[in-house]
């Protein structure tokens, strides 16, 4: 009899975390993604801002999975599945093929969504691939270069403004990393513009920045940001965003011509594909064992799914897709091994955090609510420590150690693609 | 009497050279690139062969002169030059301008030149930005993703057979970077093709590689291709490059979904800007002082300009525009202080050296021809040394280090633009 065919869709954490946990199975592991790389996201908001490179948070999945010689890699692109015939339907560049599966494992992620205003996104690019965070790198640092050759003053504010729609931990992270920026390694470096005047502008909906954390540490949060000069706007629903700025709170108009959407995601189109029931937000319910109720051989995990616990919905955070990635893999390996099913998926929270600007962090633990500088250290080592690969993580620790101390940016580079010689 | 003003087009090696000898001058110094960054050119290939992150070989321009308080940058694009009114006009994002000049110093460098024949761009591209490089590296790694996901193996060789167009340092680097990848780093990584079956072609018209070199080390770097698996074909003149390969060498077809111009390039129009004389590649002529004759307040450097020593025309590398840079600035900063005019130029020739693959370079000064593993290394610490900032040196050489312990690559990074989620 041929070995079963496990293909998990997404390179992501839940993914990857599913694959591992199949790697000493006898079956053949299909891992599918459009990209070649695992992209560690949680630091995505480093390279929009120039202290890392893509290739700091980015590992190669062949790279990952070299030794697994029980698991094939494709970069591919799935258009659909056909679950009554367990076939998958896949479109790389050269023409569209089926591949059929005998367990199929959908870890693929989110979008941004524009709650239905599709018109912002050129105006206001979000943050989600290495692509996504060269372009809003490249913005960034094209808005105080268009600044200094700017010789009408007038036009400053609104080219050294910077709004950022969504205070949660991205809208937060980016927010503190340009405030910081612009007061240290931008300070000397513009003759005809101060940096130091730019407007860091974050907008919620919201009544509160982090709404996920508990109130005490959003209100430390909220403090910190001020402190670093960042102008923050509660209750502010966007109504607009063109290539002028942002039209929000009752008609208020902020000028601005760096918009970045760090506000929703919605799920990648899974529940199309499997046509089956989803919440609101588009996420498939699963089962306890995290499959798909009536088909044992379909796992879904991660952002895409809805996981309900002491009923609540988990969160779309690395740690929950990780734990489901695990949990998903381990009963195939089980049902593949003729052992009995492992107990229903519990997701065990190791603590949520944020970090604002250099040398500070929080931290939210079922127990435990802290912030500040020690926090921050931590969370520089979690990071480092959870990178896919040694050489990233070498990488990004000295590359962390002198920005820390040089106040320095590594990768304050526009790539402008389509470009010539200089000139 | 307001301070003369100094303009500076290109912040390549011969403006930043120049910019440089007039740091202590009582001058406004406005230096003037399209992209906001010095990029060091010579490492390029290994961008393009995922060794290296482009922001580790490209500085900020500010960073570099951030010290330097008598100059401004501007990121912008030069259109023409009105020489009767000494005005230079730039284009940038939002309009165009005109900035006066008191001393012009022109330093462009070359675009591509297809020789004619433009319809090859698209499935060649080259290799000259930062942006050029991330597209060639996307193309090599595409290939073997492509190859990997092809389920009929008789598509395989026109996938896994790389052409580099042009046998000068830059093809003789680039093969030997990917004949070396697929031996060492891709080794285990996939699980249907073997990257060990890849073919690497270096096609040229000439009748040697290294044409600019001597005879022996040229010899010497042959064997060298030829022992690493490199197919070396000589006196082949490209008649067609389109999708499915190379034609050249009297109708001689090579299938092949990756060729990548390493050939001829072409000045940037400086030539045209000033009406002026040039030679049949496009350099402009100047005098003894490196200024454009009849208007000494003109200065073209680098690959833009036509500079004869000892009846030959110098080469258009790094050295030769920075010690152009130098003289251009020194001419200039004398002339401010009212001081006598230096010498006329001369070019000290310091040395030509390739390498090919790990631990394999060549040198050739007027004294010695060399090759081998210690001139490698020579060539490693000059490179590293010559970086704009120390915390590239720093980068670099830890890169280096480690992907010659591993055997693997950093940046094995295929970043598509307009990507979406991951699945």
């Amino acid at each position: 009899m041929a070995e079963p065919r496990v293909i998990i869709v997404g390179g992501g954490f839940g993914g990857l975390s599913a694959a591992k946990a199949l790697r000493h199975s006898p079956a053949q592991i299909i891992l599918i993604d459009r990209t070649n790389h695992h992209l560690f996201q949680p630091l995505l908001y480093q390279v929009a801002t120039s202290v890392l490179s893509p290739g700091q948070i980015a590992a190669p999945l062949r790279s990952i999975l070299h030794k697994q010689k029980n698991t094939t890699v494709i970069l591919a692109e799935v258009t659909g599945v056909d679950v009554a015939r367990k076939c998958l339907r896949v479109r790389d560049a050269d023409h569209e093929s089926a591949l059929t599966y005998d367990d199929l494992v959908l870890s693929v992620g989110t979008s941004f969504s524009y709650f239905g205003h599709d018109a912002f996104a050129p105006f206001a690019p979000g943050l989600k691939t290495a692509a996504d965070a060269l372009e809003v790198r490249n913005r960034i640092l094209h808005a105080f270069e268009l600044a200094e050759a700017e010789e009408n003053p007038g036009q400053h504010p609104e080219l050294l403004t910077f709004v950022l729609v969504g205070a949660g931990p991205t809208g937060v992270e980016m927010a503190g990393a340009i405030a910081e920026m612009v007061r240290t390694t931008l300070k000397s470096d513009f003759r005809r513009i101060d940096p130091a005047t730019t407007r860091v502008v974050l907008v919620d909906m919201a009544p509160r920045v982090l709404q996920t954390f508990a109130e005490d540490l959003s209100a430390a949060v909220h403090k910190r940001l001020e402190k670093m000069g960042v102008e923050i706007r509660l209750g502010f629903g966007v109504d607009q965003i063109d290539a002028d700025g942002v039209v929000g709170g009752g008609g208020q108009r902020i000028p601005s011509r760096t918009v970045i959407w760090t506000a929703g995601v919605k799920p990648s189109p899974a529940g199309q594909w499997l046509n089956s029931a989803t919440d609101r937000a588009g996420r498939v319910r699963v089962g306890p064992d995290l499959s798909l109720p009536g088909h044992p051989e379909i796992f879904v995990i991660g952002d895409t799914a809805l996981v309900e616990q002491d009923g609540k919905p988990l969160p779309g955070v690395a740690q929950v897709a990780l734990q489901e990635g695990h949990h998903a893999g381990t009963v195939i390996r089980r049902r593949i091994a003729g052992q009995p099913a492992p107990a229903p998926f519990r997701y065990h929270d190791l603590g949520n955090m944020a970090v604002v600007g250099k040398g500070y962090a929080i931290i939210e633990t079922a127990h435990i609510h802290r912030s500040g500088f020690l926090v921050w250290l931590v969370w520089a080592l979690v990071h480092v420590r959870n990178l896919a690969l040694a050489n990233l993580r070498v990488s990004v620790f000295l590359q962390w150690v002198w920005s820390y101390l040089s106040d320095q940016r590594g990768v304050r580079l526009i790539v402008e693609h389509k470009g010539g010689a200089d000139g």
